[in-house]
């Protein structure tokens, strides 16, 4: 399965928000268990690069860190605020 | 489907490879066509992030940028190096 799929088929949850959202997700998987634990420092940085663009408020970004075996997976979630209409 | 099992799943394709990855995907779920197109623009800032914590060769990266009805997705996918063992 594509990610878009698996992206779209998510929103579901979220349909009764017409808001537009932006998600960005960091997975990392480790053959062994040596080396630092960055995901967790990224999130700013992540964070940083996204306000180049768009406006992002504080309370618009949630953020998840899971762990799964030598799966890791670091997920922002963000809602974006409407966009101006064309003039 | 929680995202860390999406990422679990999808690593079959690659089984036969035993070096360490790296996946940055940028979604973007957009209610009107208005706004600037980013997600291009961010793929080499999120590069500069990765490279802060992690050597990444120039052949290591394959980029997708995937359009779909109202949502757009840029994914990132990096090949570790292999971690050095623990001295």
């Amino acid at each position: 399965m594509r990610f878009l799929e698996f992206f779209r088929n998510n929103r579901k949850t979220t349909a009764t928000v017409a808001k537009e959202r932006l998600q960005i997700i960091v997975a990392r998987e480790r053959t062994t268990r040596n080396g630092p634990d960055y995901l967790p420092l990224m999130k700013e940085e992540l964070l940083l690069v996204v306000r180049k663009y768009i406006q992002v408020e504080e309370g618009a970004v949630t953020i998840q860190l899971d762990k799964e075996g030598d799966c890791e997976v670091l997920e922002l979630n963000i809602t974006l605020p409407d966009a101006p209409t064309a003039s």
